[in-house]
């Protein structure tokens, strides 16, 4: 199977490079063209629009920022959809809206191109590893003509529902991460006002009900304020925006979900957004003048 | 060693079960008669105040619900302290006011016996398996002193700091879970509100980064409208509010917590403060007319 890849950021060039290693022939474009060596070396074709990544492949992958991006390297001029020939699929792998994906989903389906979404849950490491959760929305058979390749970079994949659900649950495991986070933010930022041994707090509690993966894997960099990142705040932010204006949509009001989005909005204020989102405690903090 | 126990209720008479099957004297002392006769049928013997409890103890344990309640049975007139011999400790594993605590904690140590706060995390569960997280606050001495009797109810004892430090660090503890849950309540709001299925949607996510114990542990009983306790939405309530006034004593503005705390009292105010942390999803659900 044929497959291209249009985004090789941090999560997408780890992935292609799965594609390659579980055989699969690819095509590549990225448009900071540095960031595709890695992958023509180890024996990616690059090419130079979203048209001619999609002109030989069965399955196109995009992996992108935000909603903006993923419509216009799919709808624009010499862009996916242009190039992609009938009956193949695309398959959108970043977090954006569900609404702009039912917009792109429609246009694609109308030109004879099938369309998914699939977020990942599972950060860098999971995309390494090739072990994302893969969350899809779309019909069952588009799923399975392409289910291989989606195995080729995640170990657990869903079908959701129909197009648009992967990218509803992912807001809703966002919602989850962004209020887990800030959780830890402020239990350490009473204990540091409090002149508690946060080390000492993280090792009696970590095993509790406290428990989490933010309180396992970002806690500890919280400690040491290592705001390097894992997921960025511009991130987390764009995706809590997201997650609020799909629930208001839906008239699901999430009163802390909107607070939390507040605070990672400062965080992006203070000049924080590429750091990782354990950098929000820093907002925490300030706010009592630390 | 003999071991005093006032305070019987859904966590302390596991505690005082594990006291009985490790081989200590227990004595024991509840204002409801009938939540002492499992004891005294495994062995233990009852008796009609706090300070006959202590009379003969070594170490006396308090575990009750909130600060005037350990205030009352360690000072007042026919109170533990009045019973206490000089020397013996007493042992408050409750979550109460870090600042009470001192207060209990300066009276005792001026009548000449020895205090510590040593509050627990890991809920009935953790109670009745004997494999409790202690946080104590007091001194190095006297917790070795009392260690053995800590050691039959838990498998991890912290000494976290000063008189106090034990409630301070189960405050924090309390925090997170405060925050916890309600990540849990709002994400799965937003599925419900979305038609997304609730359980397709766990199961996707509840390896990564949004996983923690209240997921795997409370998502579940939400999704099958199971509001049984565990964990009382009028203790989490009294927490979130203890650790509020100490965050503001010591200039921690805590800007999630303080909506969580007021979501909890919405809880109670509509009258599920018997009911399990996981009903607070009912006070979410509700404000959208769910």
């Amino acid at each position: 199977m044929k497959v291209g890849f249009v985004g090789l950021g941090t999560m997408g060039r780890p992935m292609a490079g799965n594609l390659l290693k579980a055989g699969f022939a690819l095509r590549v474009y990225n448009r900071t063209i540095f960031k595709t060596e890695s992958l023509v070396a180890a024996g990616a074709e690059r090419v130079d629009s979203p048209s001619e990544v999609a002109r030989a492949a069965d399955v196109t992958i995009t992996m992108l920022s935000d909603s903006p991006d993923v419509k216009e390297v799919i709808l624009r001029d010499d862009g996916i959809l242009a190039g992609a020939r009938r009956g193949s699929v695309i398959v959108d792998m970043s977090t954006i809206s569900p609404l702009v994906t039912r917009e792109i989903a429609s246009t694609c389906e109308a030109n004879g191109v099938d369309f998914l979404d699939a977020p990942v849950t599972g950060g860098q490491s999971g995309a390494i590893a090739g072990t994302l959760s893969i969350l899809v929305g779309g019909r069952q058979c588009v799923l399975e003509r392409v289910r291989p390749v989606l195995e080729a970079m995640g170990n657990k994949i869903t079908l959701m529902g129909p197009t648009g659900s992967g990218q509803i649950a992912k807001l809703c495991n966002q919602v989850v991460c962004g209020l887990n986070i800030l959780a830890v933010c402020e239990g350490l930022a009473l204990a540091r006002a409090s002149g508690i041994d946060l080390e000492l707090l993280l090792d009696a509690i970590s095993e509790g009900a406290a428990s989490s993966w933010m309180l396992t894997n970002l806690a500890p960099k919280i400690v040491a304020e290592d705001w390097s990142p894992g997921f960025r705040i511009a991130l987390q932010e764009k995706d809590l925006r997201l997650a609020l204006q799909w629930a208001a949509e839906n008239g699901a009001p999430l009163v802390a979900t909107a607070l939390a989005g507040q605070l990672f909005s400062a965080a992006k204020t203070l000049g924080w957004a590429d750091e990782g989102t354990q950098a929000l405690s820093k907002v925490v903090l300030a706010m009592g003048g630390r």
